[in-house]
């Protein structure tokens, strides 16, 4: 028996991979959580009926999730990770020395308890002593939030409907900006400007309204609908093209998908995101 | 009824696009050929069960197997596009004023008559003048040609299996080269470095024993498995990041996914690429 599990989109596209066996099935309250052992992509992760992430790919996002902001960020020792409970994000940002703190919020436990154990092969850090994970909604976290500001903000959450709906909107991005240093950075995976490219836009003219400047870029995301995903820079004083050579260099080695011609080239915007975001 | 189109690629991944109806279904002596009308990406061409191209995307595809050439060529008075019946890549070639000749050499005519037929959005100028089209075999056509060299060769072939199977080795290349100008450009599709990567490793290393240069640049079509695709630019002279800027910018009016931007960054490895290619 062949099993293949495919993820559909908004009734008009889906993405199956060839399944060797099921790893676990589980449902918290707030979604169903799936890991399989797949053909192609080696262990995958499901929420929600979902691609999240894979053994494979899973550097693509990871990387590129952290690596712009923390090569150009002018200060990084404090930094606050919204989702991202497979542990990918926070496992890139503590290859920092320059990083004394890190701030998981996550709502789910339970994908941080299956990331654990089925996924270990990320190789997460997850005993290091800079590392504090809590488990709430990254919206109440940030509106609640009066501690030190933090330097850089990565919102690592899963497609703008449902719970995550909320880390996409203005009120939102005004509770980041206030648990900022003045020139501080957010990072938000974005969707796809090709799938998603009304929520693509909105989101990005979202974040425009905010801050100074808020560039989108774009990584190839094979699990992702149209494999085209895009994370938005925003902060109103750090040009991500400005980064720090040094800095960039170091993560560059032992990274497998981020390098500096990376950085730079993932800045480009087509024609047709060009025209969607009117610049 | 639901009605959705799979490509199942290497029993381990597999893309379906929502189809409202179905527009053609035939088979040639090469291969079946359908046209279906989807819910995201307009109508779509499908070759023996795989995906070719859609409206929404065939842009990304077309513009990006074209412009990093005819930018950079020295000369670009005569073109040579091998496959590519749905005409994408010549309606893209014919918009250089500069360009006095193409030759198309597809296998099948019927790819040709049904793209006539129900792409006709993609507004191929088959009636211009400057286009000869041969339906032959592009691997003998090159072995037989004796004719004045062309300036550029364009390879819009399918998978390396089968009859296109020829179209990605030594013999094929050498002969390209044999037809080339001294200094002129070939530029192939070569396939996914993540869902083909032995074979777009192979097919660069390849191209580098009988070219100079031979480099890479990468696309996002979302059509084909895992979204990434590559294109490999070879010459013994041109370097395919020193374009001529003026032909460039005047093709970047009027482009859906190409600008000077893109063609820049689209040359950017990633680090697993690199390490694919022992660079």
């Amino acid at each position: 028996m062949a099993l293949w599990f495919d993820e559909t989109y908004g009734e008009k596209i889906r993405l199956g991979l060839r399944v060797e066996r099921s790893l676990y099935q589980g449902q918290s309250e707030f979604q169903s959580v799936d890991v399989v052992e797949t053909r192609e992509f080696g262990r995958a992760l499901a929420l929600e009926g979902a691609w999240m992430t894979s053994e494979r790919d899973e550097a693509h996002y990871h990387e590129m999730i952290v690596h712009p902001a923390l090569t150009s960020a002018q200060q990084l020792s404090r930094v606050l990770v919204i989702g991202g409970g497979d542990g990918g994000t926070i496992r890139e940002v503590l290859r920092y020395p320059e990083v004394k703190h890190v701030t998981l919020v996550e709502l789910d436990k339970l994908v941080v308890d299956v990331s654990k154990e089925h996924l270990s092969s990320f190789g997460v850090p997850w005993d290091d002593a800079r590392l504090d994970v809590k488990f709430a909604d990254g919206i109440g976290y940030l509106q609640n939030y009066s501690g030190t500001p933090y330097d850089v903000i990565l919102i690592d959450g899963s497609d703008p409907v449902g719970p995550a709906e909320g880390l996409y909107e203005s009120p939102f991005y005004e509770s980041a900006k206030r648990c900022l240093i003045p020139g501080g950075i957010v990072v938000s995976q974005t969707e796809s400007p090709i799938a998603m490219s009304n929520d693509f836009a909105r989101i990005v003219k979202t974040l425009r309204a905010s801050f100074q400047r808020a560039e989108p870029y774009f990584v190839p995301i094979p699990l992702y609908p149209s494999g085209m995903w895009s994370f938005t820079f925003a902060s109103d004083r750090v040009d991500p093209l400005a980064f720090d050579e040094a800095r960039a260099t170091r993560i560059e080695g032992g990274s497998r998908y981020y390098n500096r011609a990376i950085h730079r080239a993932a800045f480009a915007q087509p024609n047709f995101v060009r025209k969607l975001l009117g610049t």
